[in-house]
């Protein structure tokens, strides 16, 4: 193992490089794992979602001891739980916003129990909410009212990785980072990475069509997933599973179920084409001065980097002091007004080291970027990182966050990207504790935050719907990468015309005739 | 310009290789191009699909003059096609195996006049074919019977090219070369190359899904393609055009129009994304003694070439040898069983250069490659290119190629591969002249093509359904990338479950519920 180190450099000196030996991806301890595995710890009991949201409970049936005794006989005792204590983390989300009051959860093994209990479901109008890591960010894992929860917790069957063609197969449980972990034996990778790795499931990821770090290089989910089994409403299960990277045999209705959110069916198994694993990995982190520094850094970043950009993330001062004073972490380099992360990842890092070079060279002595630090090893790989990934964990001992109430995850044309944090800093004035920006510039995705000491109604009133017209009117979207879920679906409007939600209704009600997947999700309220 | 140059190489010798100053792609006059320009020249005129398929005309009206005066109030009289000699070649597929009788052709400009058409069809039950270059190589662009042709000829504005993004929004009729030149002075390439590039539709290929050259490097469409504008049979307009590389707000509704081959909407407009053009492209042209060999030579190339692995394709023998005897062009190297084409892309030519140098050092030095040449120079890398490109081509002038009837277009896991055309060539004994495969081997993509000197019905019965059930056999796929069309939407059962395939059913039933967009295509009979 190398030995830890940083090359430093100023204005005028640039150390030479030296080559990663890190494997891609550094294994932080993300808050949302340590949330996840006790959430009541963490926050207090927060209010029941059909308490604070206006939001009226759907035409289902509620469950009766025949149901318990029903999915009892299917499963066994021990994968069904009826403790209230033991619901308490599934019923209530990540950033503990909302809450539902389900006093049912599910752990089937198979496909064949998914589509039992669905058939089950179905016939008996009883409401699911179909539940992996619980790491959204936007209701859409959780039961609004007492929905019956399908946990994916035991799916977690590896069932082949082709070391031929790159292709794995598994079930929907299986926890990203250990995934990945499991077909790097095998020298591949999942071409997905993001803070909640550590328990989110691919099949949640499939689902919310999950974007993360490495986009920019590696593409969306409805690229790399290959395959998709997926349950319908009905029970009936549908087998998308191929294997093949070109298959056009009739209508690809794997991208029904990657985004849809859980709402027209469970995905149960996917395939998902891995790239190899990269040999080389180096990770800049860079201070800037303005933000047509950062725009210009990119554009170099892609033209002088080329193949080799893996990741092109953005933090602003406000973001990174938060993550230094809440969490106590240090930054490698004085503050700046802005940051970025530029991370490369190749296969000769003799090549990608000079690649690097070149490029830093080239940006330090335009002048556009004055301060920074190249990180090869991977301890300090893993340090820089935390400082950009941790940054949501931070925000929350803030006070209350109002990213927590409608999550601020939105693309946005990259000349326009900063000026909505500036706009929005300035329409709250001194109301609020911080209105910051981070997120992954590469793909255009921000993350904006706004964070005061505690709730208040008056405040939110002022961020929205403003925030979503902003979005509306330079034609970005309003939820980039977190999806739609429960609590943004009422602002479907913003990014999406009548027609094409009139469509998805319509799709909605063919896949999903009695509404029993999902239900308050995705999409609008009729009204 | 650099002179022209390849470095030719034996087992135990190896030039350097200089650095390429082309861009991406060679410009090969395709057969395709020809054939289109005037395809009645090329072929004898081929007997009608009605009278030489058991395929029954829908229950849909037949053109009157006042369809017609609409149609030329609507647009104007040189943009809708009467004349019989005018329309041959827009009722005749590249093939000559199919032929339509329409009697009319629209040349449509906007996504308004589209919709308007679209409504007074769907309001009369008048059948449509949407057509963009008729390059379809299973009968999906031309007329069945008597459909109203929708040419997206004269929708070939691009709309705008987002250089921060490397976005491009554009109509559907922009010719897919045309398109690549147009964003190439932005330094960016289209992700997408196939043979027919110099006259299919960006429309069409998204509509069909295409797949081409340099899927294994650039991913398929459903992951470029960021936004579509489709109408409906109805002729209501579905606006999912975003530009932004994330936008997680609902249904996905433009995977339902990447290709369903028309049947479900009319793509009018589409934003892709593209990335930078590589500065460097090297190209090598590999012999080899086994098929184990191959697998063996495409593994090392994943690894050594890493992130600049542009293409990698196979040829064998005998398809070499067609494009030789029939269209004289000149292989560099000796025979060989078996043939590669591996092509790099990178922004550095000094670090692919020296990449692939150690690759093919690598590659000779343990046997596996016992020739090759390299070529650098954008007229050597074309001529090498035409070998692989124009195979398709040369095989027509074998005779009456089978493919014409059903292509062979297949997906096979890489150690079935090969085997599938030896087992064919065994099967099919000495009833033929040629039995040979080439494609796209990095993506598990197999042509395989059998010709004889004319045509022969036995010698078909005794490749199909042989040849599905062996694809389904070892879980390929039927079409890799050429779609169903009309030719082989009967044998979607040999790739998709019958759940699946009743989806795709009601999925059409609801969004073209008078079945009016290209009838007796990619959904098979109801039997």
């Amino acid at each position: 193992m190398m030995a830890a180190r940083i090359a430093r450099f100023g204005s005028s000196s640039l150390r030479p490089l030296t080559r990663a030996t890190s494997v891609l991806g550094p294994k932080v301890f993300t808050g949302k794992k340590q949330v996840h595995t006790s959430p009541a710890t963490c926050f207090p009991k927060c209010e029941l979602t059909s308490k604070r949201y206006p939001v009226e409970r759907g035409p289902f049936s509620q469950i009766t001891p025949d149901d318990i005794k029903f999915f009892t006989e299917l499963l066994s005792p021990h994968r069904i739980i009826t403790e209230a204590s033991e619901l308490e983390g599934h019923n209530t989300d990540w950033l503990g916003m909302v809450r539902g009051a389900s006093s049912v959860l599910l752990k089937p093994k198979t496909t064949e129990e998914v589509s039992a209990i669905l058939s089950y479901c179905n016939q008996h109008k009883l409401a699911v909410c179909p539940q992996g890591g619980n790491t959204g960010l936007v209701g859409g894992s959780v039961p609004v009212f007492d929905e019956v929860i399908i946990s994916t917790a035991l799916m977690n069957q590896v069932e082949s990785v082709d070391s031929w063609s790159g292709v794995v197969v598994c079930q929907s449980g299986c926890v990203l980072e250990a995934l990945d972990q499991h077909v790097a034996e095998h020298g591949l990778m999942v071409p997905l990475d993001l803070g909640a790795k550590g328990s989110c499931h691919i099949g949640g990821n499939v689902s919310t069509n999950a974007g993360g770090l490495r986009l920019l290089r590696y593409g969306s989910l409805h690229g790399s997933v290959l395959g998709v089994e997926a349950v319908l409403a009905s029970g009936e299960v549908i087998d998308c599973l191929s294997t093949m990277k070109k298959d056009n045999t009739g209508y690809d209705l794997k991208h029904l179920f990657i985004g849809s959110e859980g709402t027209l069916g469970i995905v149960t198994k996917l395939a998902i084409n891995c790239p190899p694993r990269p040999q080389a990995v180096n990770l800049a982190f860079l201070g800037l001065q303005s933000f047509d520094d950062v725009l210009q850094t990119f554009r170099d970043a892609k033209s002088k980097l080329g193949e080799i950009l893996s990741s092109c993330e953005f933090i602003d001062r406000s973001s990174l002091e938060c993550v230094e004073e809440n969490l106590k972490l240090k930054s490698p380099i004085e503050p700046h007004p802005y940051y970025m992360l530029i991370e490369t990842s190749g296969s000769n890092g003799d090549h990608d080291e000079e690649k690097l070079n070149t490029f830093l060279e080239y940006v330090m002595s335009s002048g556009q970027v004055t301060d920074g630090t190249v990180a090869t090893e991977p301890s300090r790989i893993l340090h820089i990182w935390s400082l950009r990934e941790r940054i949501a964990e931070s925000l929350i001992a803030d006070g209350y966050t109002y990213k927590s109430v409608v999550v601020y995850d939105i693309s946005i044309p990259l000349p326009h990207f900063y000026k909505m944090v500036e706009d929005m800093r300035e329409h709250l004035g001194s109301s609020i504790i911080r209105c910051c920006g981070y997120g992954h510039i590469g793909d255009g995705n921000l993350h904006l935050n706004i964070t005061s000491k505690e709730y208040e109604k008056e405040i939110l009133n002022r961020i929205e719907p403003t925030i979503f017209e902003w979005t509306a009117k330079v034609k970005g979207s309003i939820s980039a990468e977190h999806g739609l879920g429960f609590k943004k679906r009422n602002y479907i409007h913003f990014s999406k015309s009548d027609g094409a939600v009139g469509l998805m209704k319509q799709m909605k009600k063919l896949m999903d005739p009695n509404g029993i997947l999902n239900p308050y999700k995705v999409l609008p309220d009729d009204n």
